[in-house]
């Protein structure tokens, strides 16, 4: 079985040009079949400040009206994705950038109105697999951006860890799926004022613990569940590092396990 | 030989919600092999004044400094290409958008600097059918914004017309392909104060008379040199009309041939 690397990035690389330059060049540089995925909130969060527009955001996850929404197509549909896109055309690596909307490849519903209207928020339906395939197969990499649509014509902003997590549990009967999440820190850390304080294994049991005592901090908990998600739907390996960790063999970085 | 269509919207059908959601509803149910090509430049002259970000057009071309490209980026790539996208995948359209640099598809070049210096504007050097032809072989339809790439990192700016007719050009030899304008007019007009005076053929012939008569409108001129370019790289049809033009058969339009 042929494996398939599905790589998240977060809002610090794509802000820091050389940062993401690099890494899009090593991207490139993979020979498996591979998906990069991206966030962009700080770059929208600015870029609303710019126009003048409210930004909230609760639980780390952003209300999404009207302007908000169109906001922030145009930063990750527009300026990031085709950014990154162009980027990794220089590099060599032929890629398309996508919304979950172009293809029909991943369906979302609009977030129920429970305590907090949310406004233009998905949560990811179900993902289609069959247009992703005929690209892969061709040699073409997927990079996806944050938004997904509900079929009916409305575009939603998606959380950009659950986009990654869908795709990979998607792809974990074709593939053996190896799913990355990159961002600011080295890991999950023991102490998050020392980046090198990495938890290098979590297991369902050890996380239970973790809660319990309170140690995961507030921003890593939609990550980690996202990755017991893809865990339980049998992705092979998930990963959670920083930018190189896809890369190299020597750093430290945390890894979601069975046992 | 199979038909393809090939049709490009301009910016007075964008704007308005109605008439883009009835032209995308005719749009899906044509049976054919098809791509949408959109400008938007009118969205993204408003969208640079809310920013304050100064506009400035030569020649029907907007100079496109950093910020200017940036914003035609999110504008073009993002709010309006998406949007169209979420609507003809309503309407069980799968359809996928695209700028000239996803799949690598239109290659241009950064304009040389002569009199005027338009910044990031690219004019192009060729388009790459391979990919589109995989998409277009599995019943995806590709949704192009007026934007390309230079292969070397950099997307460039540039004319929505030229892209439907070097696209068209580009299929020449595999479909019979068939290039629609579509704009607020009813097509090259004798009259431009009376939509009704409709021009219904331009030969080059007839073209050069109206030509040395100064007859035709200056914004006409790029659009028509557009379609005296894809007449010369046997498109078999090529029209100018309004936004029912490509679904209607009654309707008067104006078709550019050879004789």
């Amino acid at each position: 079985m042929q494996t398939l690397k599905i790589i998240k990035i977060g809002g610090n690389i794509i802000d820091d040009n050389l940062k993401l330059q690099s890494f899009l060049m090593k991207f490139s540089n993979l020979e498996d079949p591979k998906i990069l995925v991206h966030g962009g909130g700080k770059t929208a969060s600015e870029f609303a400040k710019k126009l003048q527009t409210k930004v909230e955001i609760i639980n780390g996850r952003r209300i999404t009206n009207e302007d908000t929404l169109e906001i922030i197509t145009m930063v990750y549909a527009g300026k990031i994705n085709k950014k990154i896109v162009a980027k990794l055309q220089s590099y060599n690596c032929n890629c398309i950038g996508l919304s979950g909307a172009d293809g029909n490849i991943i369906v979302s519903q609009k977030r129920q109105v429970k305590n907090i209207n949310f406004g233009f928020v998905g949560d990811i339906d179900h993902v289609n697999t069959n247009t992703l395939s005929l690209l892969l197969n061709n040699n073409i990499t997927p990079v996806f951006c944050a938004l997904t649509h509900d079929k009916k014509g409305q575009l939603l902003n998606t959380n950009a860890d659950s986009i990654a997590s869908e795709l990979a549990t998607g792809f974990a009967k074709k593939f053996k799926t190896e799913l990355y999440y990159c961002f600011e820190k080295n890991g999950v850390l023991q102490d998050v004022n020392d980046n090198n304080s990495v938890i290098e294994v979590i297991t369902p049991a050890s996380y239970k613990k973790l809660l319990d005592q309170r140690r995961i901090a507030n921003g890593m908990l939609p990550k980690l569940n996202s990755c017991f998600y893809a865990l339980e739907h049998d992705v092979t390996k998930i990963s959670i590092g920083n930018i190189d960790m896809p890369f190299s063999k020597t750093i430290k970085f945390t890894t979601i396990k069975n046992k």
